[in-house]
């Protein structure tokens, strides 16, 4: 899957809808992987993304720590994947190994890219002040990853308990909002 | 459309997945509207939602004064509403007649609520620690109705520039995620 540079100025596009992503990171070598729902775009460009990462996560320790990540965006054919990454814990767990999932090496930071994902946010944290209280990080966005043969990506919504919506019909409206 | 009580422990079920809200403020006996993609929530219970309203959006002021508002949540039927509010400004607007929109009377805030979408939160401005630089407020759901008749709900889920995906398939998986 050969997968081309996407401009910055349209990351939101990707993340607005509001897709099940998951979060690389790595420490020491180590690379680990967490699913995430709780985040929302906080600026265009360059594009930041506010999250909010579990303490109780090993993955909190090591963003803290690295102060970068990578944020992959899976479709369903990753259903399986997806789940088993959100279904497992724990800092000796090799979840790459225990997923099937493959590690690519990514340009700007040392976590590394999901490759099957179709998108893949290379990220950098730009705040930490809610950290603290809500363990909400503000990251942004250094180069954006996109397969370009995906033109119609069936994204995953998590409603909770299992549950998932996916991605429907497209529609397109006379809407003046960017 | 009568409305029942929904339990603040499940609310994060609702947002999660990403629709297209319509946010409600009233400053003054004066109601407002404007549409919303960058949100997320920030904790089960109380519910916590962080949000992004542009201080170029009146609503910005009106939150900021009051410390109130409406989170709504609008189906497709609701398309050309919403992008009739997302498409118009100004304070002198009243959205609700340019919309065609309903209000309706909250339980603990001044702000209305839209009686024509299926879900409507309650909020409280809890933190305005990252208003200044990121226009970012955390709101805490104070109480949450739902209409009961919406089974399937097929919500809005903005892609940038009028394409919006709308909610398709539901999916079970064998997750253990809350």
């Amino acid at each position: 899957m050969a997968k081309k540079s996407f401009p910055l100025s349209k990351v939101y596009g990707l993340l607005e809808p509001g897709p099940v992503v998951m979060v690389t990171t790595a420490r020491k070598g180590q690379p680990n992987i967490m699913t995430m729902s709780w985040y929302t775009m906080m600026e265009f460009e360059p594009p930041l993304v506010g999250c909010v990462i579990s303490n109780r996560n090993y993955s909190f320790d090591t963003l803290k720590a690295t102060r970068e990540c990578v944020i992959n965006i899976p479709t369903v054919e990753l259903a399986k994947q997806v789940v088993s990454v959100g279904n497992s814990h724990g800092p000796k767990l090799d979840k790459f190994a225990a997923s099937g999932l493959t590690p690519a090496t990514a340009t700007y930071v040392k976590a590394p890219l999901i490759a099957e994902c179709y998108v893949n946010l290379e990220c950098r944290l730009a705040d930490t002040r809610l950290v603290n209280k809500y363990c909400f990080f503000v990251l942004e966005v250094l180069a954006a990853w996109i397969d370009p043969a995906v033109k119609d990506p069936r994204t995953m919504h998590h409603r909770g308990n299992g549950v998932f919506m996916l991605a429907g019909e497209i529609i397109k409206l006379p809407s003046k909002m960017k």
